[in-house]
């Protein structure tokens, strides 16, 4: 039976542990003043990390946050190829620590290492909507991120990132990824 | 200031009015399976059309359905190029009608005279969210269309179309479109 899936609200945990894993990922992203195309083909390795791991210590400090407030923190690894100026190599990691708000269970902050749309740290806002969508806005010195993340099921996700300018109005950059699960071998 | 978007729950009419115009797309097809890439340039019309268009009378008739109930249809219209097989042209024309559902405002039937994922008349059911997004879920003979429309900026929407297999677990294709409003002259 094909139905629209109304999930109960989704807490911030359950939403790392659906994504904790090894994932290959198709990422396009529409440069819109340009109509251009680019195409990326990369392996995201998501990985738990342990509430007293330097990195995230280290993060929440910067921050000036609790550590103790941390939920689920988690690392994020990719390496891929974009079709973009000769096959250039994309690769990374970064830490993310999720603050989640203590009023409300659906939304809270996230901390991260290296920002999407500026190699600096970030705070972002995220929400998880009633139809268990991760949405995540980051504002950075000249640029603001807003993404999207949601299972399909629970081996594919997808993930809409748009980069605006920092008035918040102009997107500059619209960019989709799919995501399937994996599968490795112990 | 940068804010996660909570609109009020919209209805459809004000969903279709804001859709209403000419749009420049960029569209990335992912074809799971081979991790293909297939990227496609269109321009698309939306116009609204009367209560009494014949074609909205032959629909619901198709549907048996009363035409009374129908709210803002309208008629898609695009042409573009794609970059699959040797730059194939795409062009297609198609009359949608919303049915609201009488007893919640955020929900409803949408009735087609050409499918997304097969180019026969197709029923689906919408759903409003809480955020702005319109869910759109189609059953198809041999395939499944799920797809997600939201407006980035009164001039910016996105689309995410997914193509399952009519079970509805497997994803075939993910499609991601970024549509810029085009102003038009007078």
């Amino acid at each position: 039976m094909i139905s629209t899936e109304t999930n109960a609200l989704m807490n911030i945990t359950e939403f790392v542990a659906n994504s904790i894993g090894h994932w290959r990922s198709q990422r396009s992203a529409h440069h819109l003043a340009f109509g251009h195309f680019e195409a990326v083909q990369s392996e995201i390795d998501i990985v738990s990390l342990s509430a007293d791991d330097p990195a995230v210590l280290d993060l929440c400090k910067t921050y000036n946050i609790d550590p103790q407030t941390a939920v689920s923190p988690f690392r994020m690894s990719w390496e891929g190829q974009s079709d973009w100026e000769d096959s250039e190599r994309v690769k990374g990691t970064c830490v993310l620590v999720p603050i989640p708000d203590p009023n409300q269970s659906n939304r809270g902050k996230l901390l991260r290492d290296q920002g999407y749309a500026e190699e600096i740290a970030a705070i972002g806002d995220y929400t998880l909507t009633e139809d268990g969508t991760f949405v995540l806005v980051t504002p950075y010195d000249r640029a603001a991120a807003e993404e999207k993340i949601w299972f399909v099921n629970p081996n594919v996700r997808c993930r809409v990132s748009l980069i605006k300018t920092s008035a918040g109005t102009g997107v500059v950059t619209a960019s989709f990824a799919s995501e399937i699960r994996q599968v490795t071998k112990d």
